[in-house]
């Protein structure tokens, strides 16, 4: 399994404090040594850092994790593989181009062989994981559903939510997918989050001896919205996702949310 | 205008050296300071650096240069802004998927409006330049020419030369574009290349005091080509492409060539 971590902000903002938690766990404090990656959304446009080496080794990670990089949206993982072998392709984030955005999508959990029926016709798998074949199929779906950028992210979300559900039907799919402004949060077994806004107060870190003011970081007009696999602090109040349950945030807030339906049977 | 910068090679390889003079052109030797991009292949995974800071400055080059980072391709820009503000999206090398392969593309020029009446139909620009328009036509219409990918390079190569030729026909089009193994670069003004191999010799930089003995860092099987916009070396033989000319490598060596057309009048 691999984890995930995800951040939608209402200003630029830097990841470097959870990231820190998070690589800890590409090696040290957690098994997931088979590589990293991590995309930055400055308006449309996005950065990524993609290394197959544990994240808790990379000489790239530690860069991140020192080099303030700014951003609304992040998406990050941290990989212990299943399927695939280990190798740059096979690395999440995974991107795409759609409507003139730039999507990029990472999943934790393991899809069945049945996946591979589904057809995809658009975006095809560049390496050899399910995760980035559920990607193609999916953002293929959206491509075909919705020819052009839909003005309404309610119908949107439902749409991206029931793809999920089908996916989920496969097996463990917990997501995070954006294309630069909003966040698409989907959860079958774990995915919590935090809104810090304020009166900021203090974070300490799980993993790694660190804790931080966010009070001295912030202005009282911040919301910051942080997403993980499994929480990255442990003296504040993470909510989980249900499973089947679809969260999609914007500027660090719930924008839209879609409860779970039950799966139909694949 | 921007420079360009590309390498192919027969065994992985870093590109510290030549980077090191090119990011010298990004605000220090050069007036490129409106952002920088790589892009290394290795097998059908690729890794991206993009800032839109200037390369002499930027923490994330120096990494870059530092941090040997082995590939078989890479294609790098810095720029100097004429169509398209300084941001992230308008970095380049661009990048889409077609046949399951992760195409990247960087250019250097100007194109006039009548690029904009070539129609887009599969892929489309995230940012504002010419260059990225430029590349989802020309991508467009190699999907639409090639649904699978062609087993004869040749083919492939003679395509996507006249598809150059037509965009030379708008202004000034250098370009290097790649889609994980052939390494395609065309020339309207100014693109040299140099192949080093067996016996390995002594290179020095034009733009920065340094000088490698590649007889150090080599074994005498490899083959490795630099392509750049100006040579980045003042003691070894450049080659200049002529305007029109299409040079495609792989593994270091010249695969495909197309001599100059005459540019059909647009």
């Amino acid at each position: 399994m691999c984890e995930l971590l995800g951040m939608s902000a209402n200003v630029p903002t830097d990841i470097c404090f959870s990231f820190s938690g998070l690589m800890q766990r590409g090696g040290a404090t957690g098994p997931h040594r088979d590589g990293w990656g991590i995309a930055f959304y400055e308006g449309r446009g996005v950065r990524f850092f993609h290394d197959p080496a544990p994240s808790v080794e990379s000489a790239i990670a530690r860069l991140v994790r020192s080099h303030p990089i700014k951003s609304h949206i992040v998406i990050s993982h941290i990989r212990q593989a299943n399927v695939g072998q280990i190798c740059l392709e096979n690395t999440h984030p995974f991107s795409r181009e759609l409507w003139g955005r730039s999507w990029s999508y990472a999943h934790n959990g393991q899809l069945d062989a049945q996946l591979y029926e589904l057809p995809l016709e658009f975006y095809r798998p560049i390496g050899t994981t399910d995760s980035e074949y559920a990607f193609c199929w999916l953002l293929g779906q959206i491509r075909q559903r919705f020819p052009q950028e839909p003005d309404d992210i309610g119908e949107l979300s439902d749409f991206i939510g029931g793809l999920c559900d089908r996916l989920r039907g496969f097996g463990v799919f917990n997501m995070l997918l954006t294309e630069s402004r909003y966040l698409f949060c989907y959860c079958t077994t774990k995915l919590s989050w935090l809104t810090r806004r304020a009166p900021f107060g203090e974070a300490r870190l799980k993993d790694y001896e660190l804790t931080v003011d966010f009070c001295d970081e912030t202005t009282p007009l911040d919301v910051v919205t942080v997403i993980a696999t499994d929480p990255l602090t442990d003296n504040e109040a993470w909510q989980a996702l249900q499973t089947g349950e679809l969260c999609v945030f914007r500027d660090g807030l719930v924008v839209a949310r879609r409860e779970a339906v039950p799966v139909a049977s694949a």
